[in-house]
């Protein structure tokens, strides 16, 4: 972050980069809980005392989306208010609390030649960040790799380029004060797309990429990586009501799950009623959303029963609307809404309301989503609703983590052997 | 693996079978371990009923690599003895002893606002799995997937595929007949590597791939592939004998860990020595190995002490030499010793001898490797030894899994949330 980094083509530049933060990882791996927990403080306590040249450097980003004309919700998300900038503190201050996942062994047992062999919890090593405009991701994301041991190497969108290369310079800097290795924490300088593509090919020093954002976002890394990536990919949840649900909880989890806030990824986008219900409940529901504002959806099927229904499309049951939009669809039986999740959901976060205990165990079994709730909001998809504490997104993956990622999903494992002299025989 | 699936081009075919195993793998999901076992016995007995066409099968396998002359290391690899059929067999009936990963529900929190939120262990889905010669693979590779839930799509070496196709025919049978889902075990049944190429961009209904086999294969894999992808890469093991050690017990060790089988993995490549040991110790390792026809390499610091060692350079450090040579070199420390191996080792296997425990454990910690013995041989690092049953491979990658793959790393994980109601403010 210095000025002859910046001097560098962008290979050079991320290649540097991406040596230094593998030579920080394997120092940061065995750095002891207290010290990262020092340097997170102390890192909260720079934001603070530094935050009129956060202002400052936010200022100038604001300028440059004006200049550029950038819609007001981006400039939105842009801004580092005063609010925003205590509320990066506290997040700060909130990671120091949770528990060091870093050094646990688990899973030990003892083997008839006398090994003991179990699993040690260890940092991944380097992980790459990529996302968009928020820059209250920097520090965030920042944190969480710290208090697991990870070095970090961040590279936001480019509309946030002088807050976050403050945010990282205040993080980097209270880091090393207090004890942390030179090179823990790292953000791209440039905003040049080639330094992302040369980054994405060094997978002898980087371990992990997570990309946060959009589809093309995430599909770009995922085409250009050969390092692993983790990605967080749309929430398009379903809610499925049973043939034997209670109504009055079902009309209150739909409410719920669509309308506490739309725009997010574990809103519900499509609901399936079971046949059977359709004629005495779906008017209800049909109501009770329309007087909170959403337009409803409907299959023929529904149509039958509430005839004013906007009609919905094939296109419908795949559409993650993040808006006051619900599809509405009626299935024959249990089976039925499993499959018709399966095969048009996101594999995100999905729902049954059901009385029927059967019901409920063998949704949760066969519906291939990373969360699954019985008779609860799909909007409670979430590391904190979780107790997970801080999460760094919801893994739509299914290899390393699945759902909300936390600290202990930052991690890996190593085997640890014990012996007294064994060889094999 | 009917004439007419075999008739469609290489990316039609692979699409095919792409997608039947993907509706394969939800049914699967849910079969009952019972089911899964009844499966994999008939498909013991059927392997037993049936070896003479496995036999047949073979023969032509054997011809065509006798009319290639291929050398006599391939040719053994590849025929299916008696021995070894009943070895494939043997195994088969070993993985319906282990327990069934799937279902499985840990973690249960019971949140404030009472939701249980739990993870449930679940198949990933389709695996495939894309290997070098050893028909048994085939069968091995094939049981792990079904035992842990998972459809399998197999891609054998070219050299073996009769031998391949009669015996996932032969699984597949006896797998459907006795409750499978249709589609549960195939394998590519064309040797075009266009098929290859095709499968590896299917990531919609393929959900992991494990390429067994050499560096290059593992490379082209992960170049091509869009699909998550687990690596096996080579062992390249140290061990480092500590200022305070047991020679006696570090000379077996030695020993033990270059000699026992030097082929494989986990067998020891180079050994460290703390630079006050050299004079005292080296001589006695270098005569017992020499005993053993082990071609010792020295540093300069090791050639002080034994002079008539061949000349070690900076390429012995990285090599594995799967034969009957060691590289030995000196270190100042402990801290010294870690780096060297995070620097040129292959993070696959590393051994401490040591009777200081601080330097135990700080070695167990520090070491980025996929598992770290202290007083024990290399050759320990293996699923089977450390009592996880049948192992698909040995992961050198970070992320899902690392070190020995058991069953338990061929699943995934949802998270289950059991509500009565509960809504999120």
């Amino acid at each position: 972050m210095t000025s002859d980094t910046q001097a560098l083509a962008p290979e050079k530049l991320v290649r540097a980069i991406a040596e230094k933060a593998r030579a920080a990882s394997r120092r940061l791996a065995c750095v002891e809980p207290k010290v990262k927990d020092t340097a997170l403080l102390a890192m909260a306590e720079a934001c603070e005392s530094r935050k009129a040249e956060l202002a400052r450097a936010n200022a100038l980003d604001l300028e440059a989306a004006k200049a550029a004309d950038l819609p007001a919700a981006m400039m939105d998300r842009l801004a580092l208010t005063d609010k925003r900038i205590k509320d990066m503190v506290e997040s700060l201050r909130k990671v120091v609390l949770l528990d060091d996942p870093v050094g646990e062994i688990w899973d030990a047992r003892v083997r008839p030649n006398g090994l003991t062999v179990a699993r040690m919890r260890v940092p991944i090593g380097v992980i790459a960040i990529i996302y968009e405009s928020r820059p209250n991701v920097t520090s965030d994301a920042a944190a969480l790799c710290v208090k697991s041991g990870n070095a970090v190497i961040l590279r936001g969108g480019k509309e946030a380029i002088h807050s976050n290369r403050m945010i990282a310079e205040i993080m980097a800097e209270a880091g090393q004060k207090t004890g942390l290795p030179e090179g823990s924490i790292q953000l791209i300088p440039t905003t040049d797309r080639a330094a992302v593509t040369a980054l994405l090919k060094l997978s002898e020093w980087v371990d992990l990429v997570i990309p946060r954002g959009g589809r093309s976002l995430i599909e770009t890394v995922v085409k250009e990586s050969t390092i692993p990536v983790i990605k967080h990919y749309d929430g398009n949840c379903y809610i499925y009501v049973d043939e034997r649900a209670d109504f009055d909880m079902a009309l209150n989890i739909i409410l719920n799950a669509k309308t506490q806030r739309p725009g997010v990824c574990n809103a519900m986008e499509t609901l399936l009623l079971h046949d059977s219900i359709v004629d005495t409940f779906l008017r209800r529901v049909v109501e009770a959303l329309r007087a909170k504002g959403v337009e409803v959806r409907g299959s023929a099927r529904c149509r039958a029963t509430v005839p004013d229904l906007v009609p919905a499309t094939e296109d419908d049951w795949r559409t993650e609307y993040l808006d006051l939009i619900l599809a509405v669809g009626a299935v024959g039986s249990l089976d039925e809404a499993i499959e018709f999740i399966n095969q048009y959901g996101s594999h995100h976060t999905d729902a049954i309301v059901t009385e029927d205990h059967s019901h409920a165990m063998a949704f949760l079994r066969a519906v291939d989503s990373s969360c699954v709730l019985v008779n609860a909001s799909t909007r409670f998809s979430d590391g904190g609703e979780f107790g997970m504490g801080c999460e760094i997104g919801i893994s739509t993956d299914k290899l390393h983590a699945r759902g909300p990622m936390g600290l202990r999903e930052l991690t890996t494992s190593k085997f640890v052997v014990f012996g007294a002299g064994q060889v094999r025989s």
